[in-house]
């Protein structure tokens, strides 16, 4: 008889977004009125369209494959080389990075590379986490069976869960054990906040002296309004044999329907055998990515290529001033409410502290039913989450400001 | 320190197409006059342009995201409504078969859900593939760590072979003993043969006794022309309590650069947890999906509705009738040049038995000096493709026609 992956069924309820969708749409349901002013600040998803190079982009390489010479079929798995150039060249070489074309990976989502990347590494691996924390970095750890049973407040025995508080700015602080993997994000969601050239130095040199892999994802990079903060986890010295960095165009051009995405795998980054002997990650990834993978169509290769002209960038540069305005304009509306408020500078998102004693789905419900706002429960993040709430600045300008009013009045 | 998937180490060599593609580098390298009027019929892709209908909705789908009013972000991971409906309705329903809009899931390709499936079976099950196989169903186990060491003709220890020959009609006995997930694909890549009704209804009723599940391939289904052959499993009575589909965009409507395809995981489809207790697998992979993918391009699934239209659903049995002439073509040239000759009447590729002593890869060096056209050997599929290779009849019609010429006046 066939047998299914058992781990699953430890995984604690929904995603976090899933229940988000289910008490909004409850509470539509039986309120139209306040449904019909409802202003969604909780999934972190993009409201304005795709920049015009993309778009003329995206006509354009329809056009080839309408045609038998200039159409194309399977392409390479890890992406073309056009686009992987344009990625490690600008993203990476024109800021003094050594990343080599195929160091790039192309994929559909940075959401699948921080699950699959799993693929490729042991099981017998000690994992640390920021809390709070990206859900997928959890679940995909207890699917792939690296956990035992989740406690009550989420927390999964066997992840090693490293507390992100106002205290340490939102970065964990270098443990004493040793862990094998460790999941850095930042700028970080939901948090909002950003990891020094310090901190992230103490960071590599932890990797380093105990040989364990950083996951970074950056995928909050074009964010960085700070010039002092790194953009790339590769600008500290032996990140390059330490570190695995994920990116996204999603939240800067604006893909998240239209899906794109990458992965750098250096070829200097090594990990141990079940024996202890160290050999390279690069050709297990390529391995993987050509035997599971059939690479991102063509077409939207061709629109991420479009990010990287000088009109993309230009383009890309007012997207994202648009959606740090609206951060600005909601942490000064939270902050004028009377609420303890971190991120919206470096990042899209603000965390703001609930009033004492109001827990994050009380917060959620409150702001909900009184503001008619959708923000996202901190907890829903871990146990570090708990009293505080994450506001999007995906939005219009005039929704932001709204919001911004909207908190202001609020009675809690 | 990190470790990594030591399973990975027991993949032999690359994949096959990379193999063939750097002896066809090495070849026309040394042979510029050869090289160019080689031919490729070694992979199988598409050839021939997108179907008007789907260009038409691609640009459409572009312009709706250049609109803040129009724009789709991230949209349902499992797909969006109007395509989960479209094939449900069209490619089961409207055959007799009960298959829901939620038991359709959207991907962006067969090969990946062929691999991403292994994710929700337990690691204990005993797995049965078809030999000659499509290596990635073999990989991917060897990937989970399924499977043991290879032997020299690249079986892995672990997996049961299921041999499928000229005298079976390359579809597989009924076994003996018990297998708990077995892969079965038709129309056949690589053989192009089909499974009769009877064929399949004796795997299906082997399935529910045994409670094992069928992972069955049906990505050149739009090639079947008898009448008698079924276009999908579930018109096997008991296939929605055993079965699971994969079928694809690909090789119909030309998508091996657009990436779209579909994976039906039924209802009622259950697997054993480790105690025994029997239990959905739907729910899992719902809950994969959501947590490892992100869905396909909101611009690639209108592509992919715009096949089920009147004139798309024209335009892809004219790119389909293109490619079966070739493989009659081919087929034909073949058998006049003295070969064995299976496949080609289903499906788009032709299966042909190499001249007595002739291995697969001898064949194939001989047809790239020779004729100067690209084969598949046949052993890169498995111990039982040893003496075969596999002609591709994705191409346009004038060079199968010049194959086939090159084919008769070949000396062995």
């Amino acid at each position: 008889m066939a047998y299914l992956n058992d781990h699953y069924l430890k995984l604690k309820s929904g995603y976090l977004f899933p229940e988000i969708a289910r008490r909004v749409k409850v509470f539509c349901e039986g309120n139209p009125k306040a449904a019909a002013r409802l202003i969604r600040c909780g999934i972190g998803d993009v409201t304005e369209p795709l920049p015009a190079a993309v778009i003329a982009a995206l006509h354009k390489a329809v056009d080839e494959m309408a045609r038998r010479d200039t159409f194309h079929g399977y392409g390479p798995e890890q992406g073309y080389e056009f686009l992987r150039r344009a990625i490690a060249q600008n993203d990476y070489r024109d800021r003094g990075l050594e990343v080599a074309d195929d160091e790039v990976f192309v994929s559909d989502g940075s959401k699948c590379d921080c699950g699959n990347i799993l693929d490729i590494l042991g099981h017998q691996n000690r994992i640390g986490l920021m809390d709070p924390v990206y859900p997928v970095y959890v679940d995909t750890n207890v699917m792939a069976g690296h956990t035992g049973a989740a406690d009550e407040s989420g927390a999964y025995d066997g992840l090693v869960y490293l507390p992100c508080t106002p205290a340490n700015g939102f970065v964990p602080e270098i443990p004493d054990g040793k862990l094998d993997i460790v999941y850095l994000c930042y700028p970080n969601n939901p948090t909002g906040a950003v990891a020094t050239r310090a901190q992230l130095t103490a960071w590599v040199d932890y990797a380093l002296k105990n040989r364990s892999i950083l996951l970074y994802d950056a995928a909050y990079e074009a964010y960085i309004s700070d010039p002092q903060i790194p953009h790339s986890i590769y600008e500290i010295p032996g990140a390059l044999e330490c570190a695995i960095e994920f990116r996204s165009f999603s939240k800067n051009g604006g893909f998240t329907g239209l899906r794109c995405a990458f992965t750098v795998v250096p070829k200097a980054l090594t990990a141990a055998t079940g024996v202890g002997k160290f050999t390279g990650l690069h050709p297990l990834w390529l391995r993987r990515s050509s035997t599971k993978f059939n690479g991102v169509s063509y077409v939207v290769q061709r629109a991420a290529e479009a990010i990287y002209s000088a009109e993309g960038k230009t383009q890309v540069r007012q997207l994202v001033d648009h959606y740090l305005g609206n951060a600005q304009v909601l942490r000064e509306g939270a902050r004028a409410a009377g609420l303890q408020v971190y991120g919206g500078e470096n990042a899209p998102y603000i965390w703001a502290q609930a009033p004492a004693g109001v827990t994050s789905w009380q917060a959620f419900d409150t702001v909900l039913k009184e503001a008619n706002v959708v923000i996202t429960p901190g907890s829903g993040f871990g146990r570090n989450g708990e009293g505080f709430f994450r506001i999007s600045g995906f939005n219009s300008r005039a929704n932001a400001e709204e919001v911004a009013r909207r908190l202001q009045a609020l009675k809690w």
